[in-house]
């Protein structure tokens, strides 16, 4: 195996009452990436396509991580990077998170699966603090495990997969507007009342068994941020219209994804999927805020092959 | 039916990381309680065995309840009640609940189970507001149904039963002290730091899926409270040296029941469990003070009907 294409999902963070704590991975919106062994011993980047992002592999998510696995694994090659990007960074749905899985992802396919997905988390980690400062798992887990994800602990990491329901269904409207994810943080909370953190704590519970239980009763009631959203909404035009139209096409729940602008709704089965999003898109439609939405399902496998092959050099 | 005898489960609230939302009962400890049926169309409490407990039926928790329920349902007929505790109140292990969801639960069955478990647990809360002042759910909600519960909102009250996994056994240790509800209300700080408030709701998810998925090594992970146990644990003498010599013993977590005093340990198997009390015994046995030991299942029906009977008057 000398090149290896895969898809590097999308991923939405916190999932309402899970916040810094929750993930998911979308089965139909992510990065496109190219590998290729080489014999240099380096890491290089050859292209980048649907983003500007650096070619410098010290900069680069995707050059940090691999550049980390290549030297932990004392590699005997190096490694090729194409990116094509099919989201943009600055969506809230996890693009650095895309680029440092998948490569985390790739780079375990050429040293014959020496890692555990735990430790492809902490690679990819690696990326996340290059993209934004901070070593946060929730979307990187989320798009190396596939399905949803439980962080449950950092010290030491312990990432819980939590099933998916069968007719879960996302829907998510990106408005092309840009909210920085150091500005999104700045408006959180350092503390909150007991009060709160305890009514977040019941939800969370309720959505994580909701989510064991296919109970969808369950799932749509726990989805509530007490938190990140009242603080967060307010950079996101439109979130509470969009919310309200949302809610009144049958989703289950919606939200901010990770630090926005994206609002990702969830719903049980494709045909009120595809009605949030045109309740989404007739809310959006009247604003002159240009947007893109997304209908998928749960992505349940986390990073994959799309095709390998062998060249003879 | 004139006469029932029904068992009302002792419970553990809290259950470290769920705080204020989780609760479980035991198999092994709670009271014994006698209804019949009468007349009068009036609650009378003809005996109170076990504790000092008043008869005036506006001021004892089984009183409050049994006239709630009669005014509510309009019942044509009285209860006497015969109260037989066999755990103290001020334990920490859901005294006042074991009586108000026990009288709950008996007077239901009188009205041919015209309310639900849900219901009875609003009922049941009338009673711990007689005895503590605040409509507290997690007792009685375990109480009334049995096994692990989340209370996952109070507006609207939404209980959600959790799985128990088949080898799950409860430890726990009664250190005759007392410590009022107040008092161990007042130490818990009205606001924490997001900080603590994420890894707690973290191990509350981590608790609930272990639950879900007889995950021992998660639900041993997941007990963990950053939020109360610090704060309380000074009023428990000793506390630290129980719950790690019931750690080395092999629980699974040790955490404050409910307000305390009691300390419970969770652990996989009797054998174990009959470890942890050795442990927890000889820890005790040093301090001079005087100490109750309990090994039980977990109880996984809630109150249950003893026996029953027709009496013809």
């Amino acid at each position: 195996m000398n090149t290896i294409t895969i898809f590097a999902p999308a991923t939405v963070a916190n999932v309402s009452c899970g916040f810094d704590a929750m993930g998911f991975a979308l089965e139909t919106l992510g990065d496109k990436m190219t590998f290729t062994k080489t014999a240099s011993k380096k890491i290089t980047i050859s292209k980048i396509e649907g983003a500007e992002l650096p070619f410098d592999t010290d900069k680069n998510v995707a050059g940090v991580v691999a550049q980390a696995m290549l030297k932990d694994s004392n590699a005997a090659f190096g490694v090729n990077i194409e990116i094509y990007k099919n989201f943009k960074p600055g969506s809230g749905l996890g693009s650095s998170a895309a680029s440092a899985s998948g490569t985390a992802f790739a780079i375990n396919q050429f040293l014959n699966n020496k890692y555990t997905n735990l430790e492809l988390v902490k690679f990819a980690m690696l990326g996340e603090i290059a993209a934004c400062g901070s070593a946060i798992a929730d979307n990187v887990a989320a798009a190396i495990y596939g399905g949803f994800i439980l962080v449950r602990s950092y010290e030491p990491l312990d990432i819980i997969s939590i099933p998916t329901p069968k007719e879960l269904m996302v829907t998510a409207i990106h408005p092309q507007i840009e909210v920085k994810t150091a500005d999104a943080r700045k408006v959180i909370p350092s503390k909150i009342t007991l009060k709160t953190a305890i009514a977040q704590w019941a939800n969370v519970g309720g959505l994580i068994s909701g989510l064991h239980t296919e109970n969808y009763d369950l799932i749509a009631n726990s989805l509530v941020d007490y938190v990140a959203e009242p603080a967060r909404k307010h950079l996101i035009p439109y979130f509470d219209e969009v919310k309200e139209s949302s809610l009144k096409s049958g989703a289950l729940g919606v939200g901010i994804s990770g630090s926005g602008p994206t609002i990702f709704a969830l719903s049980k089965g494709i045909e009120t999927a595809n009605k949030v999003a045109e309740a989404m898109q007739k809310t959006y439609s009247e604003t002159g805020i240009k947007y893109e939405i997304h209908v998928s399902k749960i992505n349940e496998t986390g990073s994959k092959i799309i095709t390998k092959w062998n060249i003879i050099v």
